[in-house]
This record gives C-alpha cells, structure tokens and sequence, in this order.
C-alpha cells in the first residue's frame, strides 16, 4: 500500500506525528483484507468487527510531510476469535524502514461483545493467511 | 468552554491546524448543551444527531501548542428540523479572538434522513435559545 | 484526486466525520499543486506557507467508510498576498456531490507575518490559474 | 488528567478510536511535566523534543463519546538521552480500566538528531521521576 503523508499529519517537529502511524496501519489492514477480495466495510456492515486489542509500534526513522511511505502489511496469526497483523513502513524512494508495528484484534459484534469470527470469513481469513505463510 | 491546545493539533507551522477548530466547535456545541442540562450523547442515542450541513470559521490569529483558549458557543437559530451555533475562540490570556465559525445543522434520524428534531428536545432548545437571546 | 474514506475517519454516526472534509480539502491543494508543477512542501522549505484565513464547506451527502470519492480542486483568485480555492467533492462511483467548499490563504513567513507572494510562485501561481481560466 | 471524549474521537463502531488513545497519553505526559513544574512548550521551544520511538497500548474496555476518563502518567525510566513513561486510562465514575500503556522516548535537537537531555532538564526529571519513586 502507498501513502503520501498528509500536511494535517505533521506536528510542529515538522514531522508526521506518531498517531498518523496507528491510522496507516489501520489502512493497511483494510487493503490487506481487499487484496485478498474481503471487504471489511462487509464485515462491519454484518455487525462483526476486528477491535483492536493491542498495538506496538516501533519508531526508526522520521516522515515528513508529502513523503510517499510503502506499507507492508501482513496477517502473523488467525485464531477462531482473533488475529494479528504485522506492519512495515518504509520510504518508497529509499526503502528506509520508518516504523514497525503489531497489532492484535478480538472480534466482535455491535455490542462489543467478544464472539467468535463467522465461520465463511474465517475461511477466507484462514486461506489468505495460508497463502501469505506459503 | 476551556480548551488547552495538544500536541497532536500543531501541524508543521508550529500552530494549531486549521481542522483542529472545527473539533473544537463541535465539543463546544456539546458543551453547550450540557450547561443546559441537555445531553447530546443522549440525543444520539435516542437515534437523533444535529448533522452539520454548513460550516464557516474564519480564522484570525494563529493559536499554539499549549495555548490555552476560551470558547463562547451561541444558538444562534432554531428551527423545526434544524438549528444554528456561532463560535467565538480566544485566547484566555490576552482576550484576543482567534476565530469565529458558524455552523448549521439538520436533524437526522439513524438513517440519516432529515427528521423534525422530536417535541420534547425541541422544547429544552427553545427555551434555551429564548434565555439566551434575553 | 482520488481519495478513500478511512475508518479512523468516520464517527458514531456511521458517516465521515465533518473535519475529515478540511483535510481532504487541504490535500487537494497540495495535489493541485503538484499536478501544475509546483511543491507544497518546497514553498514551506523556502519558508512561506498559505495559511488558511477562512472556510466553507457545504455538506450535501454523508460519505461512509471506504467509499472512493473524487475531489476536484480549483484556484479560484490569486492576488500578491493570497489566493482562494474551491473544491467539489463527490462520489467517485455514482458522481454524486457529497461536499463543497471555498478556503481563503494569505502567504505567511516562518513567523507567521504576512507577506507577499515570492515573485517565482507568483508567476507559476498565476500561469496556472490562467490555464485554468482559459 | 481528566479528559471527556469528544464527539470526533469516535468512530462507526460507536466507540473512541484506538488512535485517540494515543493522542490521549501524549497530552498526560505534557500534564506530567507541568505538575512537576516543566513546560513541554519550553523544551521544545529550547529546541528539545521528547520523540516518541516506542509504543504500547493494551486496549481494554472501549470508552464511548463524552465519557469522562481519568488518566494517570508516571515517568517510569529516564536516562541521559531518554525517558519513559506509562498510563492508565479508566472510567472516572467507575475506575475501571480502559488501557494501559507505555512510551519510550529519545531526546532530538530540532535536526531530529539524538542528543543527550540538557543537564537542568535532566535535573529537573531526575528529581520528578526520584519523586514518583520515592
């Protein structure tokens, strides 16, 4: 995924700030799941979401504003309730890596409740990350 | 309504971006409400919201991070299916304005179709808006 | 430009939230920039930025989580101090209108003082809002 | 630090974004710093950041819009070229905890360069962070 780092993004170190990173990664996850062909707009629009659990980011080089960034987006794990996706950020011109990170997601419905991930997706889920391993 | 400017809401500039006001408006429209005894979480989950569907903000002075601001939200129209505010933004030190915006806004239900806004919030409004004009 | 509405974009309404439009508005800019050549971020290395100084945006249709929306941006005046852009934001698939709006610049220094235009973006500022006019 | 969550915090799944979180722990470290007797606007207006190389968030409980959250910040490691610090974010009304995390910063000079803190910050932290200790 390629991104252009937004001049709202920056902060007054001139630099994108650090929350910008938490939202690319989210974006990432949404392009991962639509280059394997899952929407999670349809996801969420059939009541399930991937809240996030927790999350670590790893800061190595700064961005600036207007840099065009390479996101590398992988899901590391699938269980019937969860997964987790890793995240590599790096400059598109230099490949310089500019951050990494991990996330991990519970599933859940409207309410917010914990349920098990529904069992067509957990399919799809389950051969994108067999393809991704292999 | 006090508001003290966050780091996250400077941008390269070394002020406040200009996006960062127009969150600010918006808490101090709820905070308006609330001095009133009105809750708009409670508007919302009675499945109504005041969508914005104007918004005008003129920005004066440049605020920075750490600045400390006050700001003065007014009704400033009230309609069966809508209403309007207008905001006033300084510096709480000095006075100076900082920017002022207007906003309009119409009901809408879940759907986000355009509602009257129900009887009895209508009523809190009015007079709300009547004490204000006094 | 083509944009795609980010989740952390959308709000409890289910909608983009109305700051998210400011910030698209701000990239078009950036975009209408580049496409004629010119560098926003080489102007603020050189020192001069174009402070926001006054915003509209219409708000006609609610736009939600990844739809693909097309913003056409436009330099509506340029004058020694400032200039003004319009912008037209809309759904990519159906064409229709989601947001409008008008931002007003004055030219800025690193201090944050008006100032004229740098004679060299004055002319490539002006060339292209002639073609554009044309 | 008392904090309420604004309306634009949200997102379409009803619940404060998890990057809001993070935005949430910066303005608590600046609070630290300025209970203590530091202005994190005079450090870096000294030419000193405090950046952020390393994050962690345990998300919890989701917090929703206009809830009122108490956050509690400690520096938990300072070293000449660095410090951390960690948070816990809870209901203020029913003290349950909504996140945990922890950040690990670099001192930069405006260059983004890794620099040792100034020695009468570093004092001034040494006996903050002995303080909280002790």
């Amino acid at each position: 995924m390629r991104l252009r780092v937004r001049f709202a993004e920056t902060d007054q170190m001139g630099i994108a700030h650090h929350s910008a990173f938490v939202v690319w990664f989210e974006a990432g996850r949404v392009e991962w799941l639509r280059d394997r062909g899952m929407s999670y707009r349809t996801l969420e629009e059939e009541g399930v979401s991937l809240a996030v659990s927790e999350l670590r980011v790893h800061y190595r080089r700064a961005v600036r504003f207007d840099d065009v960034l390479h996101l590398d987006t992988r899901m590391t794990d699938l269980r019937s309730r969860g997964c987790a996706f890793s995240y590599v950020l790096a400059s598109e011109e230099t490949g310089v890596v500019a951050a990494r990170g991990q996330s991990l997601h519970v599933a859940t419905d409207r309410g917010g409740r914990a349920i098990r991930i529904p069992g067509a997706w957990y399919e799809r889920l389950r051969r994108a990350a067999d393809d991704e391993a292999a």
